[in-house]
C-alpha cells in the first residue's frame, strides 16, 4: 500500500520534468524562428558557471550566450528555420534533466545553406524556471 | 556554528568528486594508450540507457560502446596517443558529475593523422563505482 502510495506520489516528479522540457523547446525553437535571439539566450542560466560547448568553449550567463549566438548567426537570413527532432529526455534529480537531440537549419545558399548537428542540455529548475547550465553542441 | 559545522562535512562531498574524476580520466588515458579499448570502455555505465552522441547516437551498456569504438578505431595505429586537457569538472549533485574538456589523438598518417576535439560527460556514482552515463564527443 505504501509503495502504491509512493508511486502515486512520485510519478508526477519523474514525469512532468519531460514535459516541461518538450515545452521548453518547442517556445525555444519558436523564438528562433522569431528572430529572437534574445529570447532564446534566455533559456540558459544567468549565471558564470553556464557552460557552451562548440568548437570552443563560451563560459557566462545569458549576455555570453547571445553575443556567441549573435556572432554565428549575425542576421535573420543566417538564422534559417531551425527544427528539433529525435529529443530524448532523461530525468537525472528531479531538479535536473539531461536532454539530447538533432537540430536542422533551413537557410538559403546567402544564409550559408541548410546545417544540422546534435545537441546535449543539461537542464535546471531554477528559481526561474529550468534553465540550460551546459549545452554541447556539433 | 553549525554553518561551519556544515561546511566542514559537506567540503568533502564537494571536493572529492572531482579527484575521483580527475583519476578516472587519467586511468582512462592510460588504458587507451595501452591499446585497451575494452578496459576504456568499461567506464561507461553498463545500461541501456546509456548514450553517446557523435555524428549518430549509440544506446546500450559497455558492449555496445565498446563495438562503436573499435569500428571508429581499428587497430593501434587509429588509436594513437590519446591526451585529455582542459578538463573542467562540476559537481551537480553528490552522485553525479558533469564533465568537459579536450581530446587529442597523436596519430600516424596512416593512422589517420593527429584529431582533436571536446567531449562532455555525465558521469554518475553507481554500485560499481563512477560511470560514463552520457558522452557527447565532437
Amino acid at each position: 500500500m505504501l509503495r502504491w502510495c509512493l508511486f502515486l506520489c512520485c510519478t508526477p516528479l519523474l514525469f512532468g520534468q519531460a514535459d516541461d522540457i518538450r515545452a521548453m523547446m518547442d517556445r525555444s525553437q519558436a523564438n528562433w524562428n522569431r528572430g529572437d535571439l534574445a529570447a532564446f539566450a534566455a533559456d540558459y542560466d544567468d549565471s558564470p558557471d553556464t557552460t557552451f560547448v562548440g568548437k570552443d568553449v563560451t563560459h557566462g550567463g545569458v549576455a555570453a550566450i547571445l553575443a556567441r549566438y549573435q556572432s554565428h548567426y549575425p542576421n535573420r537570413e543566417a538564422m534559417g528555420t531551425l527544427t528539433f527532432s529525435e529529443l530524448s529526455i532523461r530525468v537525472l534529480a528531479p531538479d535536473l534533466v539531461l536532454a539530447n537531440g538533432k537540430f536542422s537549419l533551413t537557410r538559403t545558399a546567402a544564409g550559408g545553406g541548410d546545417a544540422s548537428g546534435r545537441f546535449t542540455l543539461v537542464i535546471k529548475k531554477t528559481a526561474k524556471g529550468w534553465k540550460i547550465i551546459h549545452d554541447h553542441s556539433s
